[in-house]
């Protein structure tokens, strides 16, 4: 799989050598809204499907990106490594795995991703609906968790299935593009490219 | 003015806490191109307007975002300020400012940009078209610019006018979302309100 996918090696090799940087697994999520108008956020990276080079996100059913998504399910993540200079772009298409999926796999890659979060951040889940206005009394609610309990409704996993990756390196000023082009069996291979920073 | 837009004090004191960080200046920018896909690429903050809340950014004309602009002037900044764990997400519309502009105090306000601008950065603008595949030998040319000589053809002034920011701070976990009304004289006001993260 590495072979074939030659960017993922450098996003290995990057995460690698920012492992002390804690913010080294944020990136920026860029969707666009039903009003056509773009919208950006930082989240988490939560690792690579299983062998495949699609990148897994976790978060609230209840957030804007997830309406954003059903109206255009095309994203690109702006990953930028603060210590090494180097930039990813991955741009793709994004399936969104809630707890109503009809795909059993996929409910189990759900669970796999809620079990694997901290219990702090499966708190998270569990608090009133984001961007919705503050009631001063219910922020100050405290929740518990049993830490066997699966996922709750408004846990959901997003699974970025890529279709081209721009890689800049600011250290030596090198940029390529890698195009994904899909066999009869909907096998990807990368292209790479050397373009101009 | 500051007290008009409460956000940017905010903002303002957080390049003040993060001064020490050199990577504090970047942000990503998101747009939409032609095909109704998002982008998504590292930025860096050039200042604000003069007085304004009007936020400047250079780039290279001949860059895919000046494409994504003419054809969807919104944007969405996604700042994170990776010491203070603050983020501040800005949406606006963005002027292009090239030199064909006819306004002379846009065609102004490029030059002075231009002028505020390393050595090191304008050279930038004198290289290879971005984007299109590298020619080795040609990567290796070196280009000289005389300090004085005033922008470019590919030197470009971006200006946000924001509508609209969403800041999130993840050490106290509070949000606050700024709406931007106008008035009669197309005078900004900004209204705050707490909402949940």
């Amino acid at each position: 799989m590495n072979t074939a996918t030659p960017w993922k090696q450098l996003l290995l090799h990057a995460l690698e050598s920012n492992t002390h940087v804690k913010h080294s697994s944020f990136f920026q999520l860029a969707t666009v809204g039903a009003n056509g108008k773009p919208a950006n956020r930082t989240v988490v990276f939560r690792g690579f499907q299983e062998e495949t080079d699609k990148i897994q996100i976790n978060t609230d059913c209840r957030t804007e990106k997830i309406e954003d998504l059903k109206y255009c399910p095309f994203s690109e993540i702006c990953w930028y490594f603060t210590d090494s200079w180097e930039q990813f772009r991955i741009n793709g298409r994004i399936d969104i795995i809630d707890g109503s999926n009809s795909d059993t796999i996929k409910l189990q890659q759900r669970e796999q991703s809620w079990f694997a979060s901290s219990l702090k951040s499966r708190l998270q889940y569990m608090g009133p609906d984001p961007g919705i206005p503050s009631i001063t009394e219910e922020s100050s609610e405290v929740f518990s968790l049993d830490p066997l309990a699966g996922p709750v409704n408004a846990f959901c996993l997003l699974v970025l299935d890529p279709d081209q990756v721009d890689y800049l390196n600011l250290k030596t000023n090198t940029r390529l593009a890698y195009r994904c082009s899909r066999n009869l069996n909907g096998q990807k291979s990368w292209t790479p490219e050397r373009i101009n920073p």
